[in-house]
């Protein structure tokens, strides 16, 4: 009787018989397995993929469908819009995002390469109307192709590389192209030939003679054994899900709420680490509270607990967030105008924590020692008016001026507000897309993608939308061409 | 020709001849080793224990050999200073400075035995004198015994255990008990019969049908194969030492300078990832910049370089170190009045990097915007005048106002000046010192204490003195009592 673990390859001399013969065997079936897919039969491969679920979608399903693409001049939409965008500014922007946990030979190659991504994405069908949305936008509200999606225009990344938009979203109505996306590709994977089997839960990897060489899944509570015979794509997205998980590498998103993610439970990293892998940076994280919207509190201040300022509230929506949950206590507040204040998003679960005539009122009201919050927004309106942020350096077009009452502080709560989050951390990958163990060298025959593993948005704090799409899908193509290849 | 490698076991069958053949072989000679050896032999075992350098000492032996210790009702020392200690209070303090990290289950037994341990390491000959030292110290100026040496009496730790000081130093002239209390352990286990092969560095471990049953030592550039046929206990520190594994796990440690350790490579958190076991909280590190010497220096306050306080000053000096670490920028600096500041010590490298008659001029002196510093001060004053914090709760005796110019900014650079760290995560280990696989299971005749685990010290911003010894000599009896038992 064999007993299939996640912690452990079975030896291929184990298995009773094989249930089924590829050459590339995928596991899950986000955006990432559907790219591996589409190059693995590229590349001349037959190819089976593996989903637990019913059907595609997995976290990319779930997202805006952005995806970070620049460098090379810019793309249509791009220059369309008067953005000229060089590769050298784009991978120094990716490496500017990666902070501490940066894998330069990633961000160099994506860098290089991701114009030709955009026109393969459109090979497969992704369509983009090519134009560009001006204001911050969490997803466009149209069809749009282009946003500003992540800190590029903010201090300290706009000294680092010049700024450009680089948001691209699939033709799609308002939000939630993620799951367009995934349909287009999976049509293209479909038609290609690709062997979907749903409903499909990887639960072990199978090794021969040093080799990843299949795989178990769990179809109708039986075991099935999969014989792979190039190699075996791990694409289960990251941890979010798995409590234990998250203990263990993870324990500050304790401190917030909201997981998203679809089954990410961290499967395929423990099937990369049990098959000799490593894992790297677990404790990364992407959070964002919604605080952007509506887009007129994008002019908003952040006070932590102590009334203190914290970031130059010009980055990206994330990073602002990521910051926040640093701060000490369970909270910050997001401090507005009447001219700016307009409504409250249920989604994003703030609330109302103080209203005042004066920032003075306002103190009062959110119980805060007199000449805190006070003495910061005097300080900020003072250079504010001057169109500066000595501290901070936020800048225009969102520096303003907040010295006209009535004035309105939101509360950020981390545990009652929605700060949605999931993982960063996951397998040491190459570029291309090999599992790599802890020497460096690549384990034959198992390749990995996507939030399973550490990739371009490698650090919390330097997340952008679009670069774990971007992440997903190129890197997710590098493993199936590696696949096929092996 | 057998090629040993850190990343997996050899196997037994492979071995062409033992070179030593022991019951339990022990990886390291710190304090971490001599306790598991000790109790290894009392259990009855044959033992051998391998190390690298040319004698004992390690990170243990660098350090200021203080030993968190309390509860029980209080140590002799601390009973005799007016400190009861309820077993309650210090497993509540030992959790709260494991944070999102904690182990409880370590922190409850260690809670419950620390009175115990405390008297077996006197049984061992380490002398205590028994006196409590009043005052802010990092390790005693002469002989003493007691120290506060966490921030067992700051907030938010003092609303959740009632304080008591727990640092216990052994009867050694000033600074440096580290190496006396190795030494005095070194003795105890020579006296016992442990065999201590030096200049032995192990370079793997050896697996005999599912269990760890022996290691591969390098002596005189030769590859020597010990045989241990009831366990083997890793006891070889962090990984402050290594740049490759800082990289991918602690890149945070990049900020700053100073790594402390001997041989911290990380091969034992190597060779117990490698025979199957997990690594955890690998991104955590302690770290301190020594500003609380002289003495009278503990009576600053701590601005970034934004002019704002981030932490209550009266709380652990590593902790305040940690936190200064997080802020923005590459310095943070401590505020002195003339009262206070007595020079500089060279060993910390700060320096001066601004004074004045009034803050207005020290901020200016630190090009500072005006009414940041200074705002910052005026605010602290008021209250401190008042004998309050509402801030961050700084407390007496340490909150004094400081409004008696001349004043001096001293800077606290995290690249030139002396911020010394070392790594906190390591394996997962039961509190019996088993390393876990993935699915909590004890590895067979695998045990580990120490850096190389994660253990009582598992969150940098909680770190207190004397934990890492308090982990290190308790858990290493541990694995010495489990690896003679297996």
């Amino acid at each position: 009787m064999v007993e299939p673990s996640l912690h452990r390859p079975l030896l291929a001399s184990e298995v009773p018989a094989w249930d089924f013969e590829t050459e590339v065997a995928i596991v899950g079936f986000g955006a990432t397995g559907a790219c591996a897919a589409i190059e693995a039969v590229n590349a001349g491969a037959k190819v089976m993929l593996f989903e637990r679920n019913s059907g595609s979608g997995g976290a990319s399903g779930l997202s805006g469908g952005e995806i970070y693409i620049g460098g090379g001049g810019g793309t249509d939409a791009q220059r369309a819009a008067g953005f000229e965008d060089s590769t050298e500014d784009f991978i120094r922007y990716l490496k500017a995002a990666g902070g501490p946990c940066v894998d330069e030979g990633k961000c160099e190659l994506y860098g290089r390469e991701a114009l030709n991504h955009y026109a393969w994405l459109q090979q497969q069908g992704v369509r983009y109307r090519g134009n560009y949305l001006p204001g911050k936008h969490i997803e466009p509200t149209d069809d749009s192709t282009l946003i500003w999606s992540g800190s590029e225009a903010a201090a300290p990344f706009c000294q680092m590389a010049k700024p450009a938009p680089r948001g691209h979203v699939i033709q799609h109505m308002g939000w939630g192209g993620g799951r367009p996306l995934v349909d287009t590709l999976e049509a293209s994977a479909r038609a290609k030939g690709v062997e979907v089997i749903v409903d499909a839960r990887a639960v072990g990897l199978i090794e021969d003679a040093g080799r990843i060489a299949g795989l178990i899944v769990r179809i109708d509570n039986q075991n099935r054994f999969v014989r792979a015979t190039r190699g075996v794509v791990l694409a289960t997205g990251g941890f979010v899900m798995n409590d234990e998980m998250r203990r263990k590498y993870c324990p500050e998103t304790f401190k917030i709420n909201a997981p998203i993610g679809d089954k990410d439970d961290g499967s395929g990293i423990l099937l990369g680490l049990g098959a000799g892998g490593e894992a790297i940076h677990m404790e990364q994280f992407f959070t964002t509270c919604p605080w952007t919207m509506p887009e007129s509190h994008a002019y908003g201040v952040f006070v932590n607990r102590q009334g203190q300022r914290f970031i130059n509230e010009d980055c990206y929506h994330g990073r602002v967030s990521r910051t926040a949950v640093d701060q000490p206590g369970d909270r910050v507040y997001l401090l507005l105008d009447n001219a700016h204040f307009v409504q409250l998003m249920d989604f994003a679960r703030m609330s109302i924590a103080g209203t005042g005539d004066d920032w003075e009122e306002v103190e009062r009201e959110l119980e805060m020692p007199e000449g805190t919050l006070s003495a910061t927004m005097a300080f900020y309106n003072k250079h504010a008016k001057l169109g500066s942020d000595p501290l901070f350096d936020k800048r225009a077009p969102i520096l303003v001026p907040l010295d006209q009452g009535p004035f309105i502080a939101l509360e950020l709560n981390f545990q009652t507000s929605y700060f949605s989050f999931f993982t960063l951390g996951g397998l040491k990958t190459s570029p291309g897309a090999e599992v790599l163990n802890p020497e460096g060298k690549p384990i034959p025959g198992l390749f990995a993608a996507g939030r399973c593993t550490s990739g371009l948005p490698a650090w919390g704090h330097g997340y952008s939308s679009g670069m774990s799409l971007a992440d997903c899908t190129f890197f997710g193509r590098q493993a199936g061409k590696g696949a096929a290849q092996a």
